[in-house]
């Protein structure tokens, strides 16, 4: 032990992880977790933690959840609609134009625009936030990892981001060109928000997160729709379900560009009681939100 | 404008910042900012915005802040309890060693050590979270940057992050060992969290934001002391005040290498309003806390 | 447009994405992808490009890859040893304790521990770097989100991350207990990285990223091992792909909880190219190493 | 210690941090720094390191740091110009707007415009990266702290970011505005890179740490100039150091709002022997160039 001017340094009692530090901490996280998991056990139901959110700020409403806690079982999860946010992830034209050329089955993309649109629909008789996410690069190319450009070039025969559609759609997955943007259908309108992101996930490169931290009010839980389920879809859930916000995917409002894919990411959410988070689909949504906010 | 399956593509609309988009957003902000202007003329209080972050889940207090919003005004600050964090910040028994061997004036980093207490005593007696931040590396060195080590080399004549400190006080700056804990006179008590991280700031390299968002509640005010003042407490503070926290900086629980640099850190924060946050005092902090918390 | 001081503002060239800005970058872009693909063309292997990342700093190898470009061909993909990272990924003992009380085959992680060793025996008589991953929290808890400790609490019967095994290893999941560990086949040697992180993935909450820039020398190509692979490897790679990491998943070398999920993450990957990088196994990456590294 | 299928659990030889672990890594990390040091004892140069980065893809050039390693000394700092990335941070027009509204002396700012001119002619012959930061927000505020917009409101009368400019430049700070532009002098040109932020920072929120992870090839080296120097130029720049980007300041080329914290921003870089980085000036940067890239 040391002692320089005022300061005592190397005292005795170096930090220990156990059972020393921490303790108060640890003590009252389990007890709230008992608490809630007894009343779950009463209701079937993941409430909405008012005593670590606040009060509802919007109106609470519930949805019903699959598969949950285990595979044939089913849950029940509870929001705040000023604290949720719908994600609608992907659903740009450059995803038909590409899949299309690559021999995917569009049809797989096609299934889950009417459900979006019909979650939009009511969505926006709310105080829900919507946020649409688009995947693409800057004009430049200057935000796509060489190894991306690189791999699509060689997958696409020659086309890749950046390049050229040959049906007329402007350069690839680029910002500012048509094929970049929203399709028609399921197109933003004001008062919702559009994050561009480079990557498949979006926290690392976009504004998502300050986006989220600092929306009127910030949301607690976020219900995921979108395309490519098992791509953009999935890393943007694991993404917010690490950072602790409480994920709901609609299951048929997703696609990809293959079916086993597809089921297989849906069937990973539901691992080990919702590892990722919760699915349901459009229609217990819409159930849910009618019931509790029309 | 081209149709693939259900998908329409290369809509005309594309995306204007102005004056078609996020219409509803803009005006809401506007409108809440407005409100929150006026009000702050009738109370020169920075109020807790209880319609962006619920009610309040502990109690409210306030701190009077100096040279807001410029110099020579003084205006208050309104807190939960509950949701704000007070940090302190690398008071490690390196910085003396360190600096002592460095030539520089360890007076003025002794200066902060009892009002840091003074506060730690308050709010210890409150439902306010307390996180207490060190500067440091793993045993190896892998998270410190070469030009660290060697920046440092270079100025410590030979001594570096990681050398064993001549007067026995082991290897510099470097987890595990005694000079990197906290002194004696700031120790954590249980239910305090500890932070580890390699940089000046925290929210890169460390879990802070994970601590942050994942709090009983979630903190929305943060109160900055520590050392040194001009490094990693403006550091942490500017990340902070980035991703929208609500940050209070108490001057006299802050120290530098330097006389000038510590005082141009604490009016470079009063800037613009205060461009990184407030500033007040531990008597002032002290006030607010026994006035309304106890 | 309008003159104060010495500024101009409001030029009329206000910024276009086209056809003005950027020019010089993409057209470098575009050519370098050219350039390599008519060299793959002709190789059928992905080079470590010299012009983007230097000479080489160790020696090159190739290791074949499968269903590449498209499903049924091979490719090859060449790493510089001294820029390769092996990442082994949650091999911890509690994975095992959870996933038998869960009710899931163990088999099925098991797997992968002799393929993993085998690399490892490799890998260490090279300059490649080795990584190894710990899921798991902080003592107290503070750095795991509510929803992840409650659905883990409903799933579990009540043991969720932090509480006591029933089997007596300690708490589960948490830092400083016995299951939290490596499992003693895999264990790391001095020399080798531990990085320990709270979510699934890693780049957001602990400090890989900061490890990954300042290794000596910076890797740019990483080989993904560990378990389990729908959930933590996959989470991984994604967030490492889209920083632009070349990655390289090593498909015997992980395993999950559900065989249909562990083949459909394997499969995912090779989707688009490679959308999240390549698949190859242990067998032709040590093909690869003993061919050219010793 | 439990054994469950081929897993051993809970190894006796639990990790600790000293002695046994990471042994190689702090060996070669202390050996590498010693040799630098010794070479930077003989050459006053803090060379660029080859045997981390690899050989220059560029050509190296040298530039004279002042007040290093202390105040009153003089180094010499070595650069790989295709690793080099030349950063202008800010120089919009609504600074000048706001600055002057608000009582400060844009004569500050008016400063460094033509020695960032000079350098941005020089740099322009080189193979070096540029990269324009310039803050602001969405047309509809989202990325906007509610706090900011407050603050900048209190002390600006009425006006803060977003609102209308009175003197006829659009809403200020606010993206696709005339005033949020770069100002004309130091416009961008073709093949140069322009980073949209929301924060003071950038690293958190924007995109800049994509592109410079993915420049061909990526800058290991940043030079920092523009407004104002204790704001946003000192918050990236220690961003930037903390990832382990080497960073050198050209004093000249930044003004801010107020003398003495811009003095004070800059002796603050050079403390403990750059804990920040370096600072030069547009003349020594300039000589550094014209002797070695022309």
């Amino acid at each position: 032990m040391v002692q320089i001017g005022k300061a005592t340094i190397g005292e005795e009692k170096i930090r220990e992880y156990e059972p020393y530090m921490y303790k108060g901490v640890i003590d009252e996280r389990l007890k709230r977790v008992q608490e809630a998991y007894d009343r779950w056990q009463k209701t079937r139901t993941f409430e909405f933690p008012t005593w670590l959110y606040g009060q509802p700020l919007g109106k609470l409403f519930k949805v019903e959840v699959e598969d949950c806690p285990t595979f044939g079982e089913t849950s029940w999860l509870e929001l705040d609609s000023a604290r949720t946010a719908f994600f609608s992830i992907d659903m740009q034209g450059w995803a038909w134009l590409l899949y299309n050329r690559q021999g995917y089955d569009t049809k797989l993309i096609d299934a889950p625009i009417q459900p979006i649109k019909n979650c939009l629909d009511a969505v926006r008789k709310t105080d829900m936030k919507v946020v649409h996410f688009r995947e693409g690069h800057r004009p430049d190319l200057a935000d796509c990892p060489f190894r991306k450009s690189y791999i699509n070039k060689v997958v696409g025969e020659g086309i890749t981001f950046g390049s050229q559609d040959p049906g007329g759609c402007g350069r690839i997955a680029t910002r500012g060109q048509p094929n970049h943007d929203t399709i028609s259908e399921l197109y933003p309108i004001p008062g919702e928000y559009i994050v561009d992101k480079s990557g498949k996930g979006a926290f690392h490169h976009s504004d998502i997160l300050q986006l989220l931290l600092n929306m009127f009010p910030p949301p607690t839980h976020l219900i995921l729709t979108g395309i490519t389920t098992d791509v953009c879809v999935h890393t943007i859930m694991r993404e917010a379900n690490d950072f602790g916000y409480w994920c709901l995917l609609l299951k048929d409002c997703t696609g990809s560009t293959d079916w086993e894919n597809h089921l297989s990411a849906i069937k990973q959410v539901k691992m080990r009681g919702g590892v990722f988070g919760w699915v349901s689909d459009s229609q217990r949504f819409l159930e849910g939100v009618e019931a509790n906010l029309t």
